[in-house]
C-alpha cells in the first residue's frame, strides 16, 4: 500500500459530477504512472446535512486531519439556504479549515491564453495575467469573537461580529506571501483599511516589519482594500502577489479570478503550517462555487476541479511531473477549441462534463 | 441675505482645485440666475492637520451642523501617512459623517455615453450602465466598539474592530434604497456575508422585512458580497440599486465606479435624516480621492465635484432646473469633445483644470 493518502469531499451542487472526473484522472495515474494514493472519499455540506445533520461530522474532520491531502468539491444549495446559520452547509467548510489550522489560501488569478476573449475586461488588459492572492484563512472576522445576535428589548436586536488579528497570525501568512514572491516577479502588495481599522493598522506594520527583517529584496507596496478593488478592474496585470485578510481576500480573490474570464478553470490550495514530521496540511478546492443551477446536467466546467487535483500533487506530494502532465493536458484540450459552456465562443466545440474528461485522458 | 447656507470644505490634494471650479459655476449662478448662497469656506483632513493639528475642529464640525449642506473636496496625501490613526486626514471626514449623522450614502455609478471606451471593460458591457449603490455610512466596523491594538506582552499585539448593526440603522438604509429603487428600474439587491457573519444575517432579515412590510411591490434579491464584486465584474448592468454596510459598501461602490471608465465624473451624496425643521443634512463629495500625484498640476478633471454641487442643488436646495442646467452643459462640453487628462482618448482635445471650468461655463 501507498504511503501517499488523499481525501476526497465532493460537496454539493456541481461537486460530485466535477470529482468525478477528477477520479477517472486519478485512476489514470495508477495505471499509467504507478502512482497510487490511499483513497478514502467523504461528505461535507449540504450533503453531510443531510445524512447527519450537521454540515461537517467529527470524523470527517479527524480523517482530514490524517491525510496529506484533502481534495474538496464545493459546498451550499438553496436547499440548505434557510437552515441556522450554526448548520448551513458553509460551516462544514470553515470548520475544517479552522481545524486543520489552513492559515494561508492561494488563489491564483491567471487567464488562460485560450480564453482572454471569455473576460469582460478588454483582453490587452487581461492577456497573461498572473496574479496569486494570499488570503489570511483561519482569523479575522470570520472566526472572531463575540459574535452573534442579541436582542436589546422594544424589538430591537443587534448584530456583532469581530474583526480580530494576533501579531503572529499577520506574520505567519506574510512568510508565504514574500516567499511565493520570491519565486514569482518578487512583489508583494499589501492590502487593508488601515485608514479606517486598527486591526488593519496592526496588519500593515506587522507586514512592513517581516518584510524588512526577512525579505528586504522583495518589493513591498501597501495599498487600501477599496483602491485594490479599482487597480484591480483598471489595470490588474500591475499585480504580482496580493497579501489581505480573511474577509477582502474573499471579495479581492472573487473580483480577480472573475477578472480573467477563466473562473471555471482557477484552483486553489489552502495550507496549514509544516508538523513534526514534516508534513503540511493542506486542502485544494476550486475558487468557484457549488453552482446549483447547473448542477447534475453533465454541463459543468471540471476544470477548476481537477487542476486542484494538480495543485495538490505538486505541492502536497511533491510530484511536479505528474502535475505537469496534467496542467499541459487541460492546455491542449483548450487550444484543440473544445470548451464547456461557461468558456464557449463561437467556433469552438462545446462538449459536456464528462466529454470533457475524457479529452483531458485523452491528452494524457 | 439668502437664507440658503451652503459649507465648502475644499480638504487636501486636488480638493481645491476642483473646488475653484465650482465656486465659479456658483458666481455665475448667482450672476445669472439670481441664485445666491450664504457660502462658508473652512479646512478639513491634512490642511486642517497643517494649521490646528487634528484632521477636523469642533467649530467646523459645528458649522457643519447648521449649513443646509455641505460641499467636500477630498482628504489625504502621502504628506499625513504616519500621523498616529487618530489624528490622520480621514477622521475629519469620518467624524463629520458621523455627527452629522449622515447614514445613507449614494453612489451612483453610471457610464456616460462619451466615456464608453474610457472603462476597461468592453463597451457593450457598460454602454448605459446606471447603477445606485446606498451604503450605510454611521456603523459598521467604521465605528465598531471595542477597538484598537493591545499588547499581549511577549512582543505579541492584537488588532480588533467590531462590526456591529442594530435593527433601526438597518431598516432606514433600507427605506433610502428602496425609495430610491421606486423612482429608478425598482429593483434592490441586498449585499453582506450572511453565510459567514451573524451581522450579515441580521442584515438580512431587516432588509426582508422592511420590504415585505413596506415595499412588497419593489423587487428585492440578497447577494453575498464576494458574488456581488464577481457580478458586477461579469455583468454590471444587471443592477439598478444596491444596498450594503459601510464596509462592503466602501469596496463594491469602488469596484464599481472603477467600472463605469467614468471615476473622475461621478458625484456622492451622504445624508441624514429629516430634522423637525424639516431640513436634511446633506455632505456631497466626488467618489475619487485627492490624488496627491497630480494636485497642484491643473490637470486634475474638476467635473465629479462640479456634479457633486449639481447634486447638491437637486436634493439639498430643491432647485432641480438649475442642476440640470449643470449637468446638461457638462454633457455638453464632453460630446464636443473636451476632455481632461484622466479621460482623454484618441482624437478628443486635452485641457486643463480651468479649462475643462471654463468650457461647463461657455455651455451653461
Ligand atoms: C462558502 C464561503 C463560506 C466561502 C468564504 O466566504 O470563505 C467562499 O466564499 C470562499 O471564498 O471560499
Ligand atoms: C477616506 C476613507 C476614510 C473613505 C472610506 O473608507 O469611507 C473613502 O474610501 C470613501 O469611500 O469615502
Amino acid at each position: 500500500a501507498s504511503n501517499k493518502s488523499l481525501l476526497i469531499l465532493p460537496g454539493d451542487g456541481i461537486g460530485p459530477e466535477a470529482m468525478g472526473e477528477v477520479r477517472r484522472i486519478v485512476n489514470w495515474m495508477e495505471d499509467n504512472r504507478a502512482v497510487s494514493f490511499d483513497i478514502d472519499e467523504d461528505l461535507v455540506g449540504g450533503s453531510s446535512i443531510d445524512a447527519h445533520g450537521i454540515p461537517v461530522t467529527d470524523e470527517v474532520v479527524e480523517k482530514a486531519m490524517n491525510v496529506d491531502a484533502v481534495l474538496l468539491g464545493a459546498v451550499g444549495g438553496p436547499k440548505w439556504d434557510n437552515l441556522d446559520f450554526s448548520i448551513k452547509p458553509e460551516r462544514g467548510l470553515l470548520r475544517l479549515r479552522k481545524d486543520l489550522e489552513l492559515f494561508a489560501n492561494l488563489r491564483p488569478a491567471v487567464c488562460f491564453d485560450a480564453l482572454v476573449d471569455a473576460s469582460s475586461l478588454k483582453p490587452e488588459l487581461v492577456s497573461g495575467l498572473d496574479i496569486m492572492i494570499v488570503r489570511e484563512l483561519t482569523g479575522g472576522v470570520y472566526f472572531g469573537e463575540p459574535r452573534g445576535i442579541e436582542d436589546l428589548g422594544n424589538g430591537i436586536r443587534r448584530g456583532v461580529n469581530t474583526q480580530v488579528y494576533t501579531t503572529p497570525e499577520i506574520q505567519r501568512v506574510a512568510r508565504v506571501a514574500f516567499e511565493l514572491a520570491k519565486k514569482r516577479d518578487n512583489r508583494v502588495c499589501s492590502s487593508e483599511k488601515a485608514n479606517v481599522m486598527e486591526s488593519g493598522v496592526l496588519w500593515r506594520e506587522e507586514v512592513q516589519k517581516i518584510h524588512d527583517t526577512e525579505f528586504p529584496e522583495v518589493e513591498l507596496s501597501h495599498m487600501y482594500a477599496d483602491a485594490a478593488a479599482m487597480e484591480l478592474v483598471r489595470k490588474p496585470k500591475q499585480f504580482d502577489v496580493i497579501v489581505t485578510d480573511n474577509l477582502f481576500g474573499d471579495i479581492l480573490s472573487d473580483c480577480a479570478a472573475m477578472l480573467t474570464g477563466s473562473l471555471g478553470m482557477l484552483p486553489s490550495a489552502s495550507l496549514g503550517d509544516v508538523d513534526d514530521s514534516g508534513r503540511r496540511k493542506a486542502l485544494y478546492e476550486p475558487v468557484h462555487g457549488s453552482a446549483p443551477d447547473i448542477s447534475g446536467k453533465n454541463i459543468a466546467n471540471p476544470i477548476a476541479t481537477i487542476l486542484s487535483y494538480a495543485m495538490a500533487l505538486r505541492y502536497s506530494f511533491d510530484m511536479g511531473t505528474e502535475a505537469d502532465l496534467v496542467e499541459t493536458a487541460v492546455q491542449k484540450v483548450l487550444a484543440s477549441g473544445i470548451r464547456t459552456g461557461d468558456i464557449m465562443s463561437a467556433g469552438m466545440t462545446q462538449v459536456s462534463t464528462t466529454e470533457m474528461g475524457n479529452a483531458i485522458i485523452r491528452e494524457l
